[in-house]
């Protein structure tokens, strides 16, 4: 426990540990306060988030190289998850898949984009490996195609409910053996050629294994509960701010969620290791494709009020594809300089202004 | 002749030959058989394709390089051509349309899938010349998309059923100009950078003159014999397996059409030559694109009850815009590992399981 | 002046000066001959855009470098700029935007592939500076995609129009910061990675910078009159000719605006200076993109009948994305033959051929 302290007094970011009670006892005292609970979430998330990601990668570090990496790779979204899980629960089904396409968003242009800009603000120019980089964002596209072939054929083609349901569940099945293949090959057959997400705390010693553990575990509830919060005062708050629900879920859950991995992309960048930060913002948005999508179809089927299927609708279908086709273009010279993170900004930012500005009704 | 028989006893592909006979006897006796006459007309396709196919590297052979590259690029997809012939005279458009989508999808996320899969079970990382691939990708792309415009232009301006026609005769003539210059480019000024496919058939001794020329000619005619069946028997067997004419022409017949050039290209990956498979895949899709879609165009004015337009429903321009896309992106690399191969795979997976599952009226 | 005449009488070109008066005359003694007016008023400008390029290179080189390059940037596409503003004025809108348009996909299709083609008929191979062009081609992508994004969202989610002008406005603003951030990073930061236009002149000496402000102001002066005239006849022409708005705009607009630049994109590629042919069309194109497109959508609040957006037609869209996607991926291999340009030529002509036979009412 003693590390635990030392380590939030240590880390600014974890000082907003200290909205965790102050939300559940907001919530308690005036739960009607839509728009303060909203806030108070947000803010109680984003140290939590960071915890999470501190205490996988320990209990990575611990658990050795093959079975570490794997778990690092599984709860890298941990977040992501949770909240989606309680949207799930909730049955804002809206709500959920504007989180699913904005952690591919927000992974592939915002932070891919930040790390070439703070990166090249330091550096005159920066170079990455690119042959590993080339396969990591060959996955993600083909990942991403998949994952939108049942919207694109559908939209298309105006088809019945039962065929996007059937549809659905059978790609579900295939994104997830696929994703266990990934594994396979990324932590097995051709490990070279990834940089292994742990490298990112290495400046942080990891935490023994009992506290990692119990930290694991303990966050988890912790973020199951404000998640819950977050879920119920979202939909009044975002009105409140006049926000639409695909820009909440598109924009704000997907900045909220990865808050702890774009720090360590970042700092990789102000550090001219480049490849850390392109590996964290591609494979991560990988695993959205291949892991949290289908993962939550599949429990939709237990917990939602109804099965969920992975129809997502037009607009972001667009904005997904494009920000990898982005993705997989720019990475593909392996070379970045500032104003390459701009043109990656200003495409997350018009992004960002069209969802706000869209009518609710037509999303 | 004693050639012929040798070569049959030896390849166990060829045994298949004896439903050659089958399929015509099964047809006289019962013609109402549907399902049994599909299968067989199928089984009896597969060896007569590989037949055709040597046949026609036997001749290539015999009349020296220009002509015979000439020859062997021409007849290469006689196979699809001669299949989608007895279709376009039985006037069945949605299956001549579909078999030329499957045959692009199957080329570039099949026969390139199943070749790097095979070859990275074999082989830890495979390389291939990135020049040349980069050409034939690049002309597979711009011949795709030069291909898919009526469909992309038609399909979002909703424009009258006489602008398709003359729209896509003008485009069937400017394609199969574009196909004698690129004849003159990989034959000609720069065949340095294309691998012949000649060398598919490296082990086997080429057959006499005589022999191959009367095959061909032979092969060719039974081929349009059992087509015939097959086209008859297509679609009422669909609906007893429960498949959609989509699923038929797209999945089904491209496979079988394309039998011959699978087991070149698979070899080929098999002996660590992945330019070969390359390609192969590559420069049989160009060959799609270029001349046998703007031939049956072409020859639509003429056999078929009605001419024929360019136009493809949604669901496939998307799928063969994506199928390209990626090939594109995938070879750009000119480096590949079995899960590159997995990935394709999934693709054309999900392709097939959207068109199994989509309801037959929307296609 | 005796440097001024000398030029013309040694630039062929030029000669066609002789249709300015003519142009004049003609609209003052026969207003209502529209189709002659248009073939005069094409006539006159391509040589007034020829001395316009010439003057700004001038006054470039004098100015001295940064502040030459800057000016040389922005008036680089000063006569297409000049032409949309007399549509603009005359609240041709769809003029302007098919002008928009067809300028980016004129200089990525038709002006890069003749210069590849040009170049290729005499060397066999040529090869250009990858790490230039892929910086320049990714800025080019990303400009174009948030071009589109008002009519990729817009189209498919068919929202209100008031929406529609709004986000067109942010667009145009940020779209503008995005330009002036390309200036310092392609004129001042990173220098090294660019080819500047201004060599593309090095065989002619550059005027004296008295001759060089008056003829860019003169010369400017004769473009927007002859414009006008260009404007108010265009309608009228195309109908007589049989030619839809949509096709002038792109293709005919595109042409005539583009042509002194062109020249010069050929004379480099002949040259053996391919770096220079593909340095110049794709930075014009960005700058249509992040320019002069923003540009007319903030000026149609002063001087248009109404606030323009930045909603193309579904076809331009397709187009524009498709000769774009093209352009960043045939230029990632840094090398070019003969049969590359045939290809790019190729589209090039199906889209004119659509935009031809378009019946007008959908466009």
């Amino acid at each position: 426990m003693m590390i635990l302290f030392k380590e939030i007094r240590h880390n600014p970011l974890l000082w907003l540990l200290a909205f965790v009670p102050v939300v559940f006892a907001a919530e308690k005292l005036n739960p009607e306060a839509h728009t303060l609970l909203f806030v108070l979430s947000v803010l109680a998330i984003v140290p939590l988030a960071a915890l999470l990601s501190h205490a996988t990668e320990s209990v990575a570090a611990k658990t050795g190289d093959a079975f570490g990496g794997l778990l690092n790779a599984t709860l890298g979204n941990l977040t992501e998850l949770v909240i989606a899980l309680a949207a799930l629960r909730a049955g804002e089904y809206m709500l959920v898949k504007a989180s699913i396409a904005g952690a591919l968003v927000t992974n592939t242009l915002f932070m891919l984009g930040a790390s070439f800009l703070l990166g090249g603000l330091k550096y005159h120019v920066q170079e990455y490996n690119r042959v590993g980089t080339r396969l990591q964002s060959g996955m993600l596209f083909l990942a991403t195609v998949a994952l939108l072939i049942p919207s694109l054929v559908a939209k298309v083609d105006a088809s019945a409910d039962e065929f996007n349901q059937t549809l659905s569940l059978g790609l579900a099945v295939l994104l997830i053996v696929t994703y266990g293949l990934s594994m396979l090959f990324s932590l097995k057959t051709h490990r070279e050629f990834f940089v292994s997400a742990e490298h990112a705390g290495d400046d942080e010693a990891p935490w023994p294994l009992g506290l990692a553990l119990s930290t694991l575990a303990g966050v988890t509830v912790l973020v199951a509960l404000v998640s819950e919060i977050f879920v119920e005062s979202v939909q009044k708050a975002a009105e409140a701010f006049g926000m639409t629900p695909a820009f909440v879920g598109f924009i704000v859950v997907a900045l909220v969620g990865g808050a702890a991995e774009m720090s360590a992309a970042f700092s990789g960048a102000r550090k001219n290791r480049l490849d850390l930060s392109v590996g964290i913002a591609l494979g991560s948005a990988s695993q959205i494709a291949l892991f949290v999508a289908p993962v939550l179809v599949l429990l939709s089927y237990f917990i939602g009020p109804a099965p969920m299927d992975l129809q997502f609708w037009p607009g972001a279908v667009v904005m997904i594809f494009i920000a990898t086709l982005i993705a997989a273009f720019i990475t593909n010279s392996g070379r970045s300089a500032w104003f390459v993170g701009v043109l990656l900004l200003m495409v997350y930012l018009i992004f960002a202004m069209t969802l706000y500005l869209l009518p609710p009704r037509v999303q």
